[in-house]
């Protein structure tokens, strides 16, 4: 809803303000005018960002259109009398739980689908147990023992949802168990068909259940495990892109251009991405097997090199935070550590982007022991012509000794920002070497394979073009999501 | 479910292992005795758990006792025969509202209960204009304009989804906006009395939502814009703690114990508490008046600090790598800059309780800014005693001049630490500033009252208690909370 306030109040002026007169209806007219062509715009604004949405990522277009079609198909049931005969009124159930179930990523839909068919049968069930204990109770005491067991379970069941694992793998489960208990336990109070009811309804819910999981998972499906995959790996290059960029800009003390100085602050974005890869990662294991994640991939573990991820994120923050202080070094000391600072910036950047890589490509990385050699080099490195430059630096103050005393001085003010940019910078380093052991635990986990030459690998996908048409798929995927 | 593989693995060792006998069946029996004690134990470690949740938090406790009564209550208007007249079989719609609009916070129920009436509401009248115009079609074409229209509305409420806006707000509105249009408009084909089902079905879930807003908001209210409350003040807390104590830590070089190492990591609940506040904010603005907080609270400006304090938080975050690095100082530089460092330290810690009392109290600091005063003056200190230390410095070499060289040489790799540790320190200081201005952003925009002497505040008091007792009710709360 789009509330003008200035509209109104401009109204609200024109109509005190103006006289009484032949005017007067033209002028409100015209206020009606303003305000009418504002609400237009703020309309078309509006649609303008929502078509951008969609453009952006055209899978979120598609997805409307896949529940668009798995509506339309399950209000068949209704329109089409063989089918309406089979289940009758209760078709309802079908329509709703298409509504409910369907959801943006394939997991998602089976999450739900699965806890709603297992809510919905240990419900019925229970309620089943319940009722007929309670009707031997007699008409008078089928109320209260009813409504004593409704009010326990319902408190059980709902407390149960505070519990991290349930919470985190059934909680929709719980409230469909809820659901179903109350209705079931209470409706055998008035209902005789009771069984009936309970059979119509798990029916229904299994047809809806699997419309919704056949429509999301034949056309184009979106994978909750695949999304985790491009968001971590798109995560380790965001983070390589901030780490180099910021020491090249800082040593190069280069004019950036906007766009530049937008990448640089990418690492954000890893910062920011917990939430998501946590619930990805929640959905990812109801997924079956596809592509080329196996049905138990260990999921579990990108939620681990998400979290090393943000600990490196966060010193590049405080780097970040460094570089714009307002203590500026000298020019003379970032000239001379410029060289080998960005060497470490660039090797520890090209040891993430191996690492994306490598997770990419779910081989283990020939490279990757090398580029973290190199890197470690680069530091220690560092590390040395630190140690050497307070000797290089009276070497140069001797040869200016004719100052007298000022030969003695080294204005630690003038090397503060540089000392503290190095130092998160071996700091970060030491935090992408955590990232390195998460990616190697996860190609132990996962069970990568050993790279191939490049020989092999035109073999191998000769081999495979003939039996993984949908791996082909997959990896096309893959690249118009990065590209998103 | 609790799968025990061991126990399994056990049992069928067992009965492979055992010779054809007497004892087979009294070991096999054994087997069985062994797995479902383990069994039993690892239900007691469950059982145990989920009591400690609620021990913890005893207010889970109390959320499960009212959904309990709600249901119970509502159940009644089946068992009841002159509640059961009014609303006959859609007493079902009850029940189910009750189950699905029933939440943890007051303002979740109400965002849910609002869209929930909305949602169904207006798809009930368009489902209405759709089939009127259906139905003069003919009984043959009927099906295919109702088809037709369901896609394309079911797709485009699905897309508006995606709006974050929509999202944030509405999300669940679109959700019953697409369910009751589908019963409706596909109902209608079958059903005549379309009109009483949709109304019947409006005034039940009317019953519904009003007993749970009731129940929600009477019994031991959970607000939600009091949860973000005391999330960002005792963020703002463990900021305070954990800055002063790192600083402490390294600077004093104490030896500390298991406790306070924990406290010192509390900045971790910092980093990670986005997602909660998000959420928070979002369900407090549907919320009225509670406490002292008004209908339209800034709850927003509560994100801006939660955004603030997490820059804060990383900064500490590279704090404690860079002083649990490997690079130490000698104790020299360290017991020289200890003094004032860890006045650093306790003064933006003051700063950042001073922050947490004034949201707490609602009222505008007095010495908020004579307490960053003194933060600044003493983070100027610390850059002069920086400024002077490679003076300082050389006159001790000047006194040990007999040594030749070695009064030049001024040992960077031994001052790196300190140096780092003193400038992310400063960087801290500017980053709390940072906080200081989005809470003072805050008592402009939510008119925090001027803080009031001692003798006003008594008097305050007495009025008060005649006229505000729920107010008193929120500070025991708030208490409570805060313990837990």
């Amino acid at each position: 809803m789009a509330h003008d306030d200035k509209g109104v109040v401009k109204e609200v002026e024109w109509s005190i303000k103006v006289e009484d007169g032949p005017w007067k209806r033209a002028r409100i007219s015209c206020s009606m005018c303003v305000f009418i062509s504002s609400l237009y715009s703020k309309l078309c604004k509006f649609m303008k960002k929502a078509w951008e949405i969609g453009v952006n990522d055209p899978r979120k277009f598609i997805h409307c259109l896949k529940v668009g079609i798995a509506l339309t198909a399950v209000s068949l049931f209704y329109y089409l009398n063989p089918l309406y005969d089979g289940v009758g009124r209760n078709a309802m159930w079908a329509v709703m739980t298409v509504v409910v179930v369907f959801e943006y990523t394939a997991g998602s839909t089976i999450y739900k689908s699965v806890n709603r068919i297992c809510g919905t049968t240990l419900a019925g069930l229970l309620a089943f147990g319940v009722q007929w204990v309670a009707s031997k109770a007699g008409k008078q005491l089928e109320p209260v023992i009813v409504g004593v067991l409704l009010f326990l379970l319902g408190s059980a069941a709902t407390f149960s949802r505070f519990i991290p694992t349930i919470k985190a793998r059934f909680d929709y489960g719980v409230l469909i168990f809820i659901l179903t208990f109350s209705l079931v336990s209470i409706s055998g109070y008035r209902i005789d068909e009771l069984f009936d009811m309970a059979q119509q309804r798990i029916s229904t819910i299994i047809i809806g259940t699997s419309l919704c999981i056949i429509v999301s998972m034949i056309i184009r499906p979106v994978w909750a495990g695949l999304e985790l995959y491009v968001l971590v790996t798109g995560n380790l290059d965001k983070l390589a892109n901030s780490l180099e960029g910021c020491v090249a800009q800082y040593f190069e003390a280069q004019s950036t251009s906007e766009e530049s100085n937008k990448k640089l602050m990418d690492y954000k974005c890893v910062l920011n991405s917990k939430a998501t890869e946590v619930s990805m990662a929640n959905l990812a294991r109801w997924e079956p097997a596809h592509g080329r994640f196996n049905f138990r991939h260990p999921w579990k573990q990108y939620l681990e090199i998400g979290a090393t991820m943000r600990r490196c994120a966060s010193c590049i923050d405080a780097l970040v935070g460094c570089i714009n202080s307002e203590n500026k070094s000298s020019d003379e000391i970032k000239k001379i550590m410029s060289t080998t600072s960005m060497k470490v910036g660039a090797n520890s950047a090209s040891v993430l982007r191996e690492l994306s890589i490598t997770i990419n490509n779910m081989t283990k990385s020939k490279k990757l022991d090398s580029l973290v050699k190199e890197m470690n080099i680069a530091t220690q490195e560092l590390q040395n012509l630190l140690k050497s430059y307070s000797n290089t630096h009276n070497v140069n103050a001797k040869e200016t000794s004719s100052l007298g005393d000022a030969k003695m001085e080294i204005p630690i003010m003038e090397v503060i920002q540089v000392v503290t940019v190095i130092s998160l910078l071996i700091e970060t380093v030491a935090r992408v070497e955590d990232i390195v052991k998460s990616v190697e635990e996860l190609s132990k986990l996962a069970k990568f394979k050993p790279e191939m030459s490049k020989c092999d690998k035109s073999k191998q996908r000769s081999t495979q073009n003939k039996i993984l048409p949908d791996q082909h798929d997959e990896e096309a995927t893959i690249k118009t999501l990065q590209i998103v």
